[in-house]
């Protein structure tokens, strides 16, 4: 018997404990190709609150009464697949559960890079792979040039910004506290924060700190705070468009000013994108940031929690604020 | 002395003859490096409105009491320049005179593709090269994809339309008025038009017109005739943005939906562009479109006045739809 975490109901607004349920249940007998796993370290984050409804996205929501699934680095206990061997460290898309049995071809191994292996779910893993592509293929950084990052302070955003300082640019962050600014500056590379809770004129703000204008504004947040960047953006600028999180519990669809004439008349690329594109090229983009973290160039934050009973706890704290960097769960 | 217009004064709101004053001046001698040209063809275009005030903008104003200039084929008549011979056609941005002394750095030789020389100035002039490279560098057309085209009867938009047949597309051109889609269809080997006017809903309409959604949105209108296309875009669309002409005349900071939400879940490309960022590639745009003319495959439409003191009027008939397709003055 192994334990499970299953979506007992869909919240409305912001989730409670009531939303999960603990159950035990028996493993199915393995097949040819699968693997039997054990958990390790689960991911749990802010994104998995637009699984528990039910409304149409490019991700399909959880079903109620079955397991919440996340990214979890887990160990081969069993093997009936030639790709992987007993003890094998792997990574999936996979259920909230102590135990569970796997097709081999839904996992890829890890633990090679040595780092700790928590890591493949933060800087080695989809955040930072989303950093990685979105400024290295779609931004294209050249020596000398001015980065702004807004969600700066965000598991993608900390690794954007170190990445365009090792291509030699000079980086601006944008983040919602002064704390997270000095966070930014003194740990994470960053040249330059603006707070734009109290920046006032985010356009007067960007252009104060990039008096050279914008050649890439990697943007996880979309709305006003993206309004004000775009209006500084250089001749050529790239805008990797990552996420829109000021935008996601919009009712309605949100209006602004066009930025198509500001794109034309600056011959600006402006490409949305998700890790997923890139999945051919995961391999690359892990050597990379792998060899950059042993160097020390690129650093990472998270909070830990121990505890597979946990996960529901540590997801509703990240919207209390109760992590810093990464959230992940420790079985 | 060769005859000269030149801007009297800046117009304000549409221009009228007030605008230009004839002029005769006496030519400069000319020095190495330089050549002495006779205009034979003058390019009229919409865009010399924008340079007829002082407002900013990527393109430099016209001054005023200096001639208007813009796209002309000439001949050469003397040269000191290792480049060109006497003889020689070539294309430049050049004044509105009958005769004028260029630099050769400035000039590009024409009449090799065998083709009317007028064409220089249309489809293997700006407008077919903005169409070519828009369409093929940005837009990357695949067999089989939709490609929906705004202002798809102006002298880009034509173009665009009959290189994406080329290319093995579907393709939909919108347009203002039933005589130009009629025009589109029968002439220019659109599949479909959506007369923008009488449309309705155009996110209605680009649905109906494209039931497998659409894979390119080469964009020369914007606003919202844009929002209709937009909310009908595939998973990894491209939008070329090549104009705005919707919002040219707008006081204000035009708005409308933000589109940065809609561009990320699909993983759209949007790219701004001038002609002018390919000019490297200029030659192989030509010697392009140059085939596709001769097998029959690109046609084009112009408007050809005679005389070089009707270089205003011409300008004039364009506000009016005096012109059908490209509108030009032969000397």
């Amino acid at each position: 018997m192994v334990k499970q975490i299953i979506l007992a109901e869909r919240p409305k607004g912001e989730p409670n404990k009531e939303a999960f349920k603990m159950e035990e249940r028996e493993l199915p007998e393995l097949k040819d190709g699968e693997v039997l796993l054990t958990g390790k370290f689960y991911s749990v984050d802010p994104y998995m609150r637009g699984r528990m409804s039910d409304s149409k996205s490019y991700v399909a929501p959880f079903e109620v009464g079955e397991p919440i699934s996340g990214g979890v680095v887990a160990q081969v206990e069993e093997s009936k697949s030639s790709d992987f061997a007993k003890g094998d460290y792997v990574i999936g898309n996979l259920p909230w559960a102590t135990q569970t049995v796997a097709e081999a071809k839904e996992l890829r191994k890890v633990g090679e890079e040595d780092v700790p292996l928590h890591y493949y779910l933060g800087v080695l893993g989809m955040p930072g792979l989303t950093a990685y592509f979105g400024l290295m293929d779609i931004g294209q950084p050249k020596e000398g040039e001015t980065v702004v990052v807004s969600g700066a302070a965000g598991a993608v955003g900390l690794v954007v910004g170190q990445i365009a300082k090792i291509q030699g640019c000079k980086v601006v962050g944008i983040a919602g506290s002064d704390e997270k600014i000095e966070m930014l500056k003194s740990e994470f590379g960053y040249d330059e924060g603006i707070n734009y809770k109290t920046a006032g004129n985010m356009q007067e703000a960007v252009k104060k700190a990039c008096p050279d204008g914008v050649d890439i504004y990697y943007d996880n947040v979309g709305g006003e705070v993206s309004d004000g960047v775009i209006m500084n953006l250089n001749f050529h600028a790239r805008i990797p468009l990552c996420g829109q999180i000021s935008l996601y519990n919009s009712k309605e669809t949100p209006t602004g000013p066009r930025i198509q004439p500001m794109l034309l008349t600056r011959s600006v690329l402006m490409k949305g994108f998700i890790v997923s594109n890139y999945q051919d090229k995961f391999p690359e983009g892990m050597r990379k940031l792998g060899q950059w973290i042993r160097e020390g160039n690129v650093k990472f934050t998270e909070t830990i929690v121990e505890g597979f009973d946990k996960l529901p706890e540590a997801f509703l704290g990240l919207f209390s604020g109760k992590n810093q960097g990464k959230m992940i769960v420790q079985a």
